[in-house]
């Protein structure tokens, strides 16, 4: 496949891209044209159809994945496609990972671990909580395998929002095993629980924007809304751990500011927060570093708040 | 009756209090006696018994009225009472509005003018969900009467959310008469449930102080799981609307730092906001210049974040 | 009248526009011409005068109605005016009313009501006050009818000023009438009077920018010194009542950080800034709102400090 | 004269003090006395008379200096006099010198000093201006040359408020030589009149207390008020001086949060704000460090929001 | 031994106790007398030395331990000593350990631990710095072990500073294995050193107080001064290395608003940055709880920001 | 010499300038070419070489002076140079005053002051500091000389350094006569010194950019150790002295979101902090006001946080 990163002007294209965004528009003389943008995972490109109503442009919408003929031109400095013909393509035709970022790690693993971690729970009814939701909804299994963990700041590709927790919840494995005031089962079970509203908050890919509810409410209270729901339907759940529980998913941004209605209160939500904010941080470096190269001075990052710099070896 | 704030030194005293506070304690010579809080609607005071097991002390608890015969005497500069013989009294004995802070309002003409609001939504929907509420649901609407606006900032009073719920529609049903962009159901909707979460987050009166719940997830999170509760029940609730009336009660606040963990973001949540804030300053206001007197200025206070004064007439 | 937001690539336009802005260059090859920005309510437009000094180019000023021949062609991106010829029209060749932003209201309408507030004013040291400006003074009347509110935030039209605080006076009385500790005649009075200053912060339009006092003192300090002045006119002006008034507007803005010196420390002073603030807030919305279509997000506005969307049916 | 910071349980004294404060009271079986707060320059001491109506009481008011016949003795910890006699004094029997905080200069110097600043400026308009107030207005120079430059911050003596002009003055005319940029008559000009609203902000010593217009207005504001009366009665005074002369005397605290409407624009307006900015650390280090012993650490100071140590030798 | 917080009115004791503080006073009659403050792990009390040259009272100093006769009674409410005798003791006749708050961990197996963490360091530059403390210099060791974390926020106790140094460094270790961009002998080598400045920072037990340095440079400037020194001492030192070592000693505070003149650049000191706090907050925590008891919410704490409740079962 | 500001386009220039930056690059079709940014004191233009490899173009480096042959033209609506020929230059053939900005007063005349400030000073040990870095440290002394005091903000030219230097000096030798309880040996001490890690934070000009350590380390920390270093060479330093000197430096921006570890805590402290503030602002304002003309508003500018005008005359 021809990566839209290698483009250059002059040449011929004939391969399948991703259709990001389609609008109809018309030129000064009154002539109806299309305006795509075109991606797969190195980048995205315009495209023009200037004649939309010929026999090689068939139907297509949005997010399809379209096997496009056309040449490559500059124009303002920038290039740009000349469509001449485009068919909309079946799955089989293409394979997704070429079009949309995807963690580099093996997500049936990663989610054998989750349930692993999960098969360690003493307590039957968070045991019972978080099967009802990584055993039992097979609707949500699916969505929480393919979601981001955000829309571009860290994670924010397919599986990011596995990577994450499992991340997350790693380091919590730590800190329940170091800090003995630690309720391991509590702890462990927020961990897996924190982020799952992000299933919600952000559409599919290769969207991968807020939706609706998400600007509305927000991840944060979106799975709270979520546990809660679970949770009702469990007999006899303790109510004090309930009421712990959603205390640590509506606590875990830490601060008012970061739009938690709820600072941490107690010991398992103070984990939670530092060590959600921890891989959180650590991740924005990784993929820093990993997204460019030598050893100078990368610039200001707005999320690190800080000039960033590659460490010397 | 005799009131708490007209006690002084020397005196005995026969009439039923409410029992705010009872512990336990030893002399330091080893003998037992009880501590406790009375209070009245006019101030509370302390007590001792000195000889908790004596024929004429019997059993109570706290939070109980009870008749106390005891002297008034000095006791590091305040105030005490030993008390005799204590009985704990029947409803009927005693009227609660003696010894609560009650509000100067009409509660059930309060309530019937709630009741008129509902009655001129337009929206089938919204109607529903008010209804589910303020008619359908008993143990709610008991609460919801009784209920305080807040622990001590402003309407910390028997009926205070039911008064403070009213003036905010009211004001609402203004603001969405003067600007016309303003869905005049779904604002009257929202300011009647804007603090429905408040009849959770505190405890009853006479305790009026955060609940376990209260504390670790805010009436505005408690008051959207309610909304959310009742809206799931009712069939074909259109899922727009559903999110709107979520948002604003999680973003009536305003701003990050007092706990709304969204900001406003449609015109109606922009005036729920404002118009909630502003009931909040004026009663503040209110109830500083009615429990002081002269036209000195009045003191910095933390919540108006200024000294204040009265005007001149 | 042809308006600039429907001009076209190509075609010849012959109307009269107001001039903006104006400045002389000189091209490359050292050949004087003139750039000049038209506007008319629609929309602005660049262009250029190649021949400043040909037969048909007249004499005309920045901010004068001037009738233009000339063709319009896109440079860059952008349209554009090559003038042939430029005529200053004198006033009735034209209806301002075709130039300016314009508020939709009636203005005498508007001023009426103003009036009819003042005849309910009981006290009269206030309303000799409220008189020596909105009746007595003939320059102030027509500065105050003329303003905008603000250069661009909210109310930034001919008639602004007058709209805004005709709707923060009507927001005022609605809270003198329910919360009985305001005086009314007081919160009335600096309603009408919050913004006087102005009239003299903004120069007057189609310029309808900061004055340099405007920004050397700002509008609610030379409001307050407008109110000072005239006060001191009032014989036996009450001086508790005098110090009232000042405080009103000098606290007006609520917080230090938007330019108020004090903070609100009476009640009628908490209420007008919270009414003020109420009337900003869903004016910039209205105003979002209308300018805007469809029921997707607008994107991110400054002063609301969200994301914004409108409300669903 | 015996000073209140060397009084001590069992001891008569008989000597002039000032009544700070007096209140009427009423013991506990009924029996009504008067209670005193007397001072001296070293500090203040509670009082008691016992028989208010008793020959050797006569009659007095709050801020009268008042000849004391009495024992002292302890009473909860702190001493107390007992009044037998009392006597109001006139003016000669005593010095207000011992009874008031004073600065350590001499206040015709220092007024000396301020005329021959004025004596130098060149224009004749500023010249005017500073004659104003400076020469021809008896009754501001009376409390000019006696008031504090604040409550209890910095300078908060006699005589406090003309040290700190003159200081920061002085300061302002080093910068005016220093930076050529800086306008010397204008900067001189602000710098001697920049604190006048303090002359109504605060009453007059022995109460040295926010006056009603002083909480309501505040300095900055009742300062540009007197100098922009003083400006109108100034024949043809160049506006564009005459602004800049408000915008110092208003952005003179630099930051909206310290009151400022304004920040500073021009040159002048920066220097003054920073001159008088030091002027005031300095000396609240200067006061600090004066009214304490020894090299160690000598606490928090809010002002200077640091733990305070003098320096070693 | 008998210990402080077991005292009650009207006892004697004879047992030795840590002088914490001695000043001499006059009684009013002009009589010598001593006040001391005694401690021991469990708490301390005022005590007196009425008869200051009395036989049996021994010379001793502040810091001393020293043999107590004497008997308790009740004074303005709070317990205190009066002593008859008093003895300076000798090492050997008390166990400090008594007298001053102790980690609860073995500070041998801990600084075994440390070495074991230097020993298993690959960069000889690293190690050879590392070795320059812990290993070679004999005052910074016995320093390091004794020294606490804190003079009272976490980790106020003797062996403090080991014990949260080698938690931190633990918890750097996991997060260089589960983040692969870390550069684990850097993040190893300044997770062990990030706090040695405390050494010089705090005095030594029992007094734990600011130094005169302590309080004007702090702990993370004296330990950037620390490390330079003993790099300059090594031949050869990577000059990069270098920088990026005192760069995460320097940024380990992670804001500005926390004493870090220098905000985290590089991964590694993000790492330590977030480990430092992590550790922080959960020993916070678990201080908090261990030293109270029950499942009621345990009030406000500043350091949490939040009202702190226990876990429940 | 053409300078650079008063090229146009067409005309062909043969004249020497500095190379501020040099790229190679790849036309389309596979030619290398070479990208320049040429400098002089008034500007700075683009250049291309499009035959870099041809007979006229000699080998240079960044930060070269190179004698220029080539055109100009306007590309993009920029000029630009297309050069033919190119050849590097020896110190003689140009004068560096050219190029560089530099202060507009004499280098050595500062300097000379600096050394009369030096010879002043009565401690034995503060002279000897001063002499270390002033008279023995002939390294620093050409660095000091030839640094900026930014690299932007103010100051920033060939001798800034010691500009703002001797400015802070003078104003701290101000402060020292008018406030007696500063110590003016030690305030004229730190005055010199505190920027002196500026020397080491900014590459030398032509670049002046932050060095590695510059970005790591900071200047405030640099100069400390640089001060720190001398001080260790000085037998018999009094310690409290070279504490208070160390804390001066670090306390001298005075905030910590300043970048300062510590704010002042000593009156020196204060005032150096004060002075260094204020001569920045003032420098500010007078190179905005030097590099504008006319009386308008000039625009927002970050560092005054206000929009500046010019004071009128």
């Amino acid at each position: 496949m021809k990566y839209i990163e290698n483009f250059h002007d002059g040449e011929n294209i004939s391969d399948i891209y991703l259709v990001k965004q389609m609008s109809s528009a018309v030129t000064k003389n009154g002539k109806p044209y299309v305006n795509l943008i075109l991606q797969d995972k190195t980048g995205s490109i315009d495209a023009k159809i200037w004649e939309p109503n010929s026999a090689g442009i068939e139907d297509f919408e949005v997010f399809d994945y379209v096997l496009i003929y056309g040449n490559v031109s500059t124009y303002n400095g920038a290039l740009q496609i000349s469509v001449q013909r485009a068919r909309k393509c079946r799955e089989g035709e293409y394979d997704p990972a070429d079009y949309l970022p995807m963690t580099s790690k093996n997500i049936d693993e990663m989610f054998a671990r989750i349930l692993n971690y999960i098969s360690d729970i003493r307590s039957p009814y968070l045991k019972q909580l978080l099967e009802s939701f990584f055993v039992a909804d097979e609707e949500f299994i699916k969505a929480f395998k393919k979601s981001s963990a955000a829309k571009s700041v860290h994670h924010s590709f397919v599986g990011g929002l596995l990577q994450h927790t499992l991340s997350v919840t790693d380091l919590c494995k730590y800190l329940a095993d170091a800090y003995p005031m630690i309720n391991r089962d509590l702890l462990i079970s927020v961990a897996l629980l924190h982020d799952i509203g992000k299933t919600r908050e952000l559409s599919d890919f290769p969207e991968n924007d807020y939706t609706d509810d998400g600007q509305l409410l927000g991840h944060i209270v979106m799975g709270y809304a979520m546990v809660s729901e679970k949770i009702a339907g469990i007999p006899d759940f303790p109510q004090k751990t309930a009421g712990e529980i959603k205390h640590c998913i509506l606590a875990h941004h830490g601060e008012y500011e970061y739009g938690s209605p709820k600072k941490p209160a107690i010991i398992e939500a103070v984990a939670l927060h530092h060590a959600d904010n921890l891989d959180a941080k650590l991740e924005i470096m990784t993929e820093l570093l990993a997204s460019s190269q030598g050893t100078d001075w990368l610039g200001f990052n707005r999320l690190i708040d800080s000039n960033v710099r590659r460490t010397s070896e």
